[in-house]
């Protein structure tokens, strides 16, 4: 459909266009000592969209990025939009062949990387031949001479304005390719609709009250889920977003207080490094909505997040959702619980986002839906304007995902009588570690690569901080010596550091008659006497 | 376009759906003593839906309702639009006579009533033959026996929800037509679509602050704009409604302070009868967000609501945009401006709202955009999802209203150095009266139909309690001995009594050389004095 009189696309470019108009001097972006106001803002975007365009960059590409949450991040939010190609946000904790995997299979034509991940860039440089062009962001480490490419600054400054063409796009074109580890062992690229993107970000400043006097401090990394849609749901408020390179605590405090800030989002395991620092002591925040997802926070994360004055959301979704599809909505009787019960209740990944969610239901294996009693296990499914247009170049994966007219989460979960939704469990082979999604299966092809693994099977299991971690169950070949150590560091070669087993047991595997390796029966094993198989 | 497992239309149904599935035992309508929940209130909905089925509404059809802001008239926003019908909301001060016109033109098969407004009813069913069935609401005034069709609760109570065939409508499709006056004689029906109407509802949210918690005083007509789309923005949130017959002073402050009112939209007219009333001594509004429109307010009328504590918004735009397109939306600075620079800046019409406006233009004949120097005027054009389908059954007219790919508001503004827009003037055909839309050419039609005036003249003037009132300039044939009285009785007869004369000036009129009558010189001599010529 063409824009006209009474349709325009819902692209969330409008967003940045409408604050640039409205707030032209308000700050949008916050980095260190350096402030952008919404009119530079947009205009660096308008620059890194006309410096793309000249690398060749154009409608129907994919341009990647490497980097934390710096402005240039920010930029990439809206840059490749401008001319209708979509942005490739890579997890930076990715190993250089993990990457390359990314980068070939996304076709990018162009990666902007921060210099701090120079080494990377140099192991997988050569395997990634569609690579045409690379920008560097010197934000704390030198650029790199050995590598091509202008400084990000500099790409910016000579960048042509006047020969920008922008691409007014619809909004069922990309905007961006998310890969994500999926059940099987090769990541996915899940593509992001503007429509989709435009819907969340609306609910998003909804859910979370996000208003022109906002301001958001990026705990979340950009990189997840386009940092679950907020920097186009920032831009539609006007508030203002502060860059964080990494999540220390006492930076994060020490941000919270010079900037009064309002929002911001994580993962449980961040809430949990937060109040268990030493910094959170006597710390009043009150003035905070904090959300968070990733993985299903402990009702005790809740209790002491609200204890110390926060407002806490808690949300689930995956980046097949755009990132959060559900809020656990605060319903009228709840101010009045103890703080205990009322965590406990939060603690439910609750019903569909408000006028973003649509489709929400918890399902058996013939597609009925499971009895609302908070028992019965059924598998998440969810349909609408929030599900993903499917995984790039993967028909069949795609398909998969979307069979019988929705989306599988492969969460399984329970319907409480008052419809809220509660995970109980998750696909056997996703781990979710620190909130980052592991496939086991992933995990498992790489130490099957182990000259001396004959059989291997990896489970989550629980941990203190991280929520899950990795354990690998390996049956070695004939005569091996191989030691839990040399599987591990096999693994941290090859695999972001979060993927790599923690514990290594060497034993036989559970199997069944026909030979198939019983997961669960590891898992129970490791779960015992909890009330649920996941952990945040 | 199809809903699919990644497409859903938007379309306002789904709030109350989810609100419905979200908060079942929350208030959604309170009236008196009366309070329906969600639950209550959506099954009302579907009852509504599937009684006007068993009448032969179908897809594509439209349904009247002739109400004050009562529940039935809540239930209206939603009941045919289950059935992909379009509401038909009249004005309730409006004559038989242009209630007749009305329901003929847009060819409604039912009109539900309430039946206060049984006598005028009575003066017009003779002439509305499309008008197959009648449905009585006996809220405070009895049922009306010699007319025909159900108590509208026992009609809900008799529909057969298990034979309701619900339509999931695209959402291109007409949800409502509203008729406004425009600048010609006749009111012209304003077609909302779906998507329209969500977005504006999701904008009003957004900009608003509403949420779950709110609750939402009904001092704005809902058949103005439909309620300009809040019905659907507060089953967005699922907040609470309260309603309101007729805004008394009293009367509003009671129901604010009895329900813990946070929100209400009304005229500056309104404000200035509520600040005005001897209720108003020592009140605090500070809990209430105030969102006007409807006509130009003065900053004393931001500045005093502002004096009692309420948050004001000032919205603009008009039947064809959905109701508000634009928001004075605050800036940074503004909390720090002494009140009465405040409430200056304030009184301006703004910017385009958050997220559901796009296009807001000031331009000149040739549609290039006037200067941004608060001095040259333009007139005001949008675009954008938040424009009309068109005007019902009147493709000469939605060509005209749409020439150059723009809606052309007839509104004439300057742009400021920020972007603001503010309203000098209006097209000199339409006056705004108390809120309401006066078109001076169906005035002047009316007017000549007296046997005794020659010709007339009608324009706005400024009056204290109304904002402008129309006011009559009339020749007399020769030898008539017409008085005041009789002009401005002969109106009262014909027309509703805000769009009749307050005034009548015998006399010649002003003309060109080629003898068309300066309009112009009339409201110039009226308006002499004045910053603009508008007020609220």
């Amino acid at each position: 459909m063409t824009p006209s009189v009474n349709f325009e696309p819902l692209v969330p470019l409008d967003f940045l266009e409408r604050s640039e108009s409205v707030y032209p001097d308000k700050p949008a972006v916050i980095h260190g000592g350096t402030t952008y106001t919404y009119a530079q803002y947009s205009e660096r975007t308008r620059r890194l969209a006309a410096g793309l365009q000249e690398l060749g960059v154009g409608r129907g590409d994919r341009v990647a990025i490497l980097a934390p949450n710096i402005p240039a991040m920010l930029d990439a939010k809206f840059g490749p939009m401008r001319i209708g190609a979509a942005l490739v946000p890579i997890n930076v904790r990715l190993s250089p062949r993990e990457i390359a995997y990314i980068l070939r299979h996304s076709g990018a034509k162009a990666l902007i990387f921060d210099t701090e991940y120079a080494d990377a860039v140099r192991a997988f440089r050569d395997s990634v031949p569609n690579l045409g062009a690379f920008v560097q962001v010197a934000d704390v480490a030198p650029m790199a001479g050995d590598i091509p490419g202008p400084d990000y600054e500099d790409f910016l400054a000579a960048s042509d304005l006047a020969r920008l063409s922008e691409v007014r796009i619809d909004e069922g074109e990309a905007i961006s390719v998310n890969y994500t580890s999926g059940t099987t062992g090769f990541p996915k690229g899940v593509v992001f609709h503007a429509r989709g993107a435009w819907v969340n970000a609306v609910g998003e400043a909804l859910e979370t009250g996000l208003t022109w006097r906002s301001v958001y401090l990026w705990t979340l990394p950009l990189f997840h889920c386009n940092g679950w849609c907020f920097p186009w749901a920032i831009a539609a408020v006007g508030g203002t977003s502060v860059c964080l390179r990494k999540v220390v605590p006492a930076e994060v405090y020490r941000l919270i207080e010079e900037h009064g800030v309002t929002h911001l989002c994580c993962a449980p395991t961040v809430l949990t490094s937060l109040y268990a620092s030493p910094e959170a002591e006597g710390r009043d925040l009150s003035g905070v909505t904090i959300t968070t997802a990733g993985a299903a926070p402990a009702p005790l994360v809740i209790r002491t997040m609200e204890g110390m004055g926060a407002k806490v959301h808690h949300v689930y979704g995956l980046t097949e959702t755009y990132g959060p599809y559900t809020i656990c909505a605060d319903q009228p009787g709840w101010d009045a619980l103890d703080p205990e019960s009322r965590a406990r209740v939060k603690a439910r990944q609750g019903v569909a986002y408000g006028v973003a969610g649509t489709g929400l239901r918890v399902v058996d294996e013939q597609m009925k839906d499971v009895p609302p009693d908070g028992k019965t296990m059924g598998e998440v499914v969810m349909r609408g304007n929030m599900v993903m247009t499917g995984y790039f170049n993967d028909e069949k994966a795609t398909a998969d995902a979307f069979r019988g007219g929705w989306f599988h989460s492969g969460d399984l979960a329970v319907r409480h009588s008052d419809g809220y939704v509660e995970l109980k469990d998750r696909s056997k082979d996703i781990i979710i570690s620190g909130g980052e999604n592991v496939s086991s299966q992933e995990v498992e092809k790489v130490l099957m690569e182990h000259p001396d693994v004959l059989e291997v099977c990896v489970v989550g299991i629980p941990h203190e901080k991280w929520g899950e971690v990795p354990k690998a169950f390996v049956v070695p070949r004939d005569g091996a010596t191989v030691t839990a150590g040399e599987v591990i560091e096999h693994a941290r070669e090859r695999l972001a550091h979060y993927k790599c087993p923690k514990q290594v047991e060497f034993g036989d595997l559970p199997k069944t008659a026909t030979g198939k390796i019983q997961k669960f029966v590891l898992r129970d094993r490791e779960w015992k006497g909890r009330d649920r198989q996941i952990a945040g």
